[in-house]
């Protein structure tokens, strides 16, 4: 069987709004063991809503829409649907009296309009909406299954995840499933995890293995296809134990977990507590951690000691020492970290001072260039990156050394491992 | 005259990468007077690539196609359309010529595979892309009008604006342009837009004017069609004037331009300089700031004060006013402000206090309740915000509004005008 996804909307094709839906979608219906086999959108006019139903009739099992279920003039998904399938729509009481319902909780008339949303095609089941007013409409016609589900992202996702993805799979019979989990990795090139799993990313066939680039991570999914979700998670528990034991402490993460994040478990579960220094990425560590729900519980203090004066004063650094070495230099990240676990009376001092570009690089310390240290009772380490992007992605890149550098330390973990 | 768009990939229909393609080219070609009717998406499969060229040219004039122009099995689209188009294909010496010579300029030998990116249906213009290997092709074929484009944003991206948006304007005589303009606001809500200037986005027809709410920003977007560039801009520029005589300095920037860019440059052009002290933006109000080029001209230091060992050792905020007061209130974000200026030597002094959630609200302190506080010489100014969303967008509001209220400081713009 095959899918055919129609969004619906003038504003999809003047590009005005992304269409974050469809790809949603797509990603949600693979999982689910449903194929996708096309996508359109077409803009709000009747003959080529008509024209484009009708030719996903032909070609698709599932039809499914998106868009054009409001109360306004251009708003015309549930009327073309009724006029290309030749049933007549009926006020359905059961739908206007939960509209209704929703004007009088926010205390608001129902405009005349929002009538038309409690119009049902003849034969069609209603998809309650409970996040707005325009409810979903499932259609079976012949051999086909036609559903119109709102535009609007939180309305579309939890009514495509709870009741169409479950009537498309009991009525097509549909066994199997996808399920893909992510292994984050940072610090490390593409040619070490080569190295380390290339031999399972060339020979594994289900699950099958994808090595993906972000800015300053690099992720490995694992993707297994089954009819049986036990065994699904059996066999990516199974892969995902042979990668670990070949990667260890060299994944940080999975799925949607961030580095930060991890940091501030392993903060937390070590009763470690973090002061930040931070010339060249500005603050972008501090508020990395800080997005962190509970991060007051380890984050003591960050400073941003853009100037010279504030490397000074707020750290102690020594102007002998920046005149001697530069103030992008091993060193003075060093007496940065060191500085600011000093006077924080945190137990680690983290620090990065660099030059995020796009002015300012000289041949020595060209743009790029960040050093990144840390501090510990009794104790300190250093490293010096050399980083591409624009400034933004350097900045961003830096805080990531950072929070890995912290997170290796924690873990016991060398950070030469590259 | 029609066009469609035809985005072609299986890893488009699996939701795997946003299709962030079709979204870009509808802007682009919105802008330039032409017309998108459909947008299509198939996957790699010859039979469906087929019947989608064939669709398209029976609806639309302009079949524009990215994707599947690479050089691997399941990159089909010049073979597939030289099919339905009855044209051979045949090997272009000059293309083949210059996929060798990128190849040879990065010292790696061209794999055999490379080759047929070479070939071209008879008839076709090869649209040079310098950018990648795969060029574009444009074929004229009856009334019709097809393009090919690969997929990859950086290649696609020129070639669309450079030559294939001329081509298609001066194949079909298309005369008019769009051209949009946005002028952004923050701290003002949208019914105060609305009195203002509401007169002017109902009673508008071309320029229209539309709202659109962001997090922390309202922005005013002003849409002009007509044949002559000179005159749409001398229409926006009108409107524009007529907007700012009711708006005024309410106006942060234009299009591009981000708040703490300009705030930057109202820095710069006072010889001021600043620093901020942070506790529920936790480092972000530094890290916008810094992320702007040759910020270190202005910025001094950024000192993130989460506990309130840091407010009182950084700050000199008195324990005795934490105590009397809470860590949250004017006083306190006053005291934050006053002490970073004094402590920096900076001119400015910017101060945020907060809770940012989701835990640690109380009746008097809920989460969202944020006191920014400006010091200057001889002054300062505190205000309270309850600001709505999850911890991050809590720290995103926050933010802009300790941004703008630096603005409006600047430039001698009450703070109470929202």
């Amino acid at each position: 069987m095959g899918t055919e996804l129609l969004t619906i909307g003038t504003e999809l094709l003047l590009g005005q709004i992304v269409d974050t839906n469809a790809n949603w979608m797509a990603q949600r219906l693979a999982e689910a063991g449903v194929d996708v086999l096309y996508k359109s959108t077409v803009g709000d006019n009747w003959g080529r809503i008509a024209a484009a139903i009708r030719l996903a009739m032909s070609r698709a099992d599932v039809v499914l829409m998106t868009g054009g279920l409001g109360p306004t003039e251009d708003d015309l998904t549930r009327e073309v649907l009724a006029a290309v399938l030749g049933r007549p729509l009926r006020l359905d009481p059961q739908v206007l009296a939960a509209i209704e319902r929703r004007f009088a909780q926010r205390r608001v008339a129902m405009p005349e309009n929002n009538r038309k949303q409690a119009m049902v095609p003849d034969g069609a089941e209603v998809l309650p909406n409970p996040r707005g007013t325009a409810p979903g409409l499932w259609v079976r016609h012949g051999e086909c299954a036609l559903v119109c589900m709102p535009g609007v992202p939180s309305e579309m996702r939890p009514m495509l995840l709870d009741q169409v993805i479950p009537r498309i799979r009991a009525n097509f019979g549909i066994q199997s499933r996808i399920v893909s989990r992510v292994l984050k990795t940072c610090g490390i090139s593409e040619s070490t995890l080569d190295q380390r799993i290339g031999d399972y990313f060339r020979a594994m066939r289900n699950p099958t293995i994808g090595v993906l680039a972000h800015v300053g991570e690099i992720h490995v999914r694992l993707t297994c296809k089954g009819d049986d979700l036990g065994e699904i998670v059996a066999m990516l528990d199974e892969l995902e134990g042979k990668i670990r034991a070949r990667l260890g402490h060299l994944i940080f993460g999975r799925d949607e977990e961030k580095l930060e994040a991890v940091v501030g478990r392993l903060l937390r579960e070590r009763k470690a507590t973090l002061a930040v220094a931070e010339s060249c990425t500005g603050g972008l560590v501090a508020s990395r951690l800080t997005d962190i729900a509970g991060s007051s519980d380890y984050f003591e203090r960050g400073v941003v000691a853009y100037s010279v004066e504030a490397k000074q004063g707020l750290l102690s650094v020594s102007p002998a020492l920046i005149g001697q070495q530069g103030v992008v230099s091993l060193d003075v990240a060093r007496a940065m970290a060191a500085g600011v676990r000093r006077m924080s009376g945190a137990s680690l001092g983290l620090a990065t001072t660099g030059i995020a570009g796009p002015s300012g690089g000289t041949p020595e310390t060209p743009v790029g260039l960040v050093c990144v240290a840390l501090a510990w009772d009794g104790g300190d380490g250093a490293r010096e990156f050399r980083l591409l992007g624009d400034r933004e992605q350097v900045k961003y890149r830096g805080a990531q050394m950072a929070l890995e550098m912290l997170r290796r330390h924690l873990l016991g973990i060398p950070m030469d491992e590259v």
